[in-house]
């Protein structure tokens, strides 16, 4: 693709070229960098365009697990997509980002054809004021991803812990900055923009990054058309700190209280 | 390996021949057969053991996400493990499945070394009544695996839907039938011995199928040497029921309180 200035910075900065054969070429881009190398969100969502753009592809994403395998480091990379099974309704994917002749990221994937059936939702939308009644955070100089997000937080501000309550969970209003129609890659990258919930739990900065990160996606494509550019809320938390690794599960509803995804990673801090 | 008749069935189950390079083979065990094929919990576990028995091998389990692609005949199979990317304390695998030249199941998973650091539980141990206070559900008899598992159901028993509390949530103790200490792969494989919530949250029986299914191992091999053979204490739910496919995630604990395993997955249904 060519990217023109009315194109939006995540279309920029997930954008592939078919080089032939499951194969791509992509670049990292400055408005998602994080403190070391790219915000592994956009690397997310770039491994799941991959099979988006696939010529074989059948369905729309079910799930996507991503595995930061080592540093990425800022400029090009290579991507490889492989059907690895197709039945009749789901197909598993494997892919697989190169640089420096090494994997840096790899990513296994489900497409499935989505039908009516039965349904009910067990989960229960939180009772929260609406996004606009609240000032969204200020971006974070030094990490350029947190400015091409809006990020409204109902409770769970990072560094400033909640040691009443002692937990870590977060509850906030979040969407492109600027303004984008959420589709799949764009939530498959809004999962991975929950802070490291250690931040929310302890005052002290620490290296941390993300080792393995799953998400199932709830929303089809009708959902997230309905959707547009209007804020979706996050919850998130984690359920352990231990030996130099957490857990870190959330949920990402729409205002009409539709659940478009839920993800879970596991992320390494150092001390 | 040589089954004696002291092998333990699961032992048995999961035990793979090396052929060299990082391939193995093995079969499906008549006491995990499922509906149709084998239980999923002994894939996961057999897909886990080609990596921890690999010479290259760095670490313990951290992560697991396995892929059922496509049914799994009863009887053999071959399975190769290859590590995509080795750091300093963590490494990151790929694993294959084959039967009839085909990929019928895969995974991903990380290994790493664990090291003291600051920790803490943000998870609440649910209040529950001891195991022995509890009898076991009896097997049921055409799905063979639920022999091999013990299963004390605190609530949400499958088949009796809540419907007063509208929860697809079940609590209940659990351990390898018969008694077994537990290690990383007993635990892999129970994360997936939880009922489809589906059971739980409706009456009706319908064909249904784990797709994919990511575990966070949590215990150290000391917290499991600890545990030995006594039951664990599950909770599971679902959060989301819809066009065909439902999530399903739990916690698995020790008696004493330790967090030994987080899991999730997503399943098909049928209507």
């Amino acid at each position: 693709m060519t990217a023109t200035d009315t194109t939006h910075r995540f279309d920029a900065a997930v954008a592939l070229t078919p080089t032939g054969d499951g194969m791509y070429t992509g670049s990292t881009h400055a408005g998602y960098g994080n403190m070391v190398g790219p915000f592994g969100g956009v690397i997310a969502a770039a491994l799941l365009g991959a099979i988006i753009q696939h010529p074989q592809r059948l369905g729309d994403p079910l799930s996507l697990t991503v595995h930061f395998a080592a540093p990425i480091a800022d400029g090009g990379y290579t991507v490889e997509a492989k059907a690895v099974r197709t039945n009749r309704t789901t197909q598993h994917w494997y892919v697989t980002l190169v640089q420096d002749d090494e994997v840096a990221a790899f990513a296994t994937a489900v497409t499935a054809v989505r039908r009516d059936t039965w349904q009910t939702l067990d989960a229960v939308f939180p009772d929260v004021p609406a996004a606009d009644a609240i000032a969204p955070m200020p971006a974070i100089a030094r990490v350029a991803w947190t400015g091409s997000y809006e990020m409204r937080f109902v409770d769970g501000l990072p560094g400033a812990p909640d040691t009443a309550s002692e937990s870590s969970e977060s509850l906030l209003w979040m969407r492109d900055q600027p303004p984008r129609p959420l589709d799949f890659l764009a939530l498959a990258a809004l999962c991975d923009a929950f802070f490291p919930r250690i931040f929310v739990r302890r005052p002290k900065w620490v290296p941390i990054g993300t080792v393995a990160l799953t998400t199932y996606f709830h929303a089809d494509a009708a959902q997230l058309a309905v959707q547009g550019s209007a804020p979706v809320l996050g919850r998130a938390r984690a359920l352990n700190f231990r030996q130099g690794f957490f857990d870190q599960t959330a949920e990402v509803w729409s205002a009409a209280g539709d659940l478009l995804a839920t993800t879970h990673q596991v992320v390494y801090y150092k001390e």
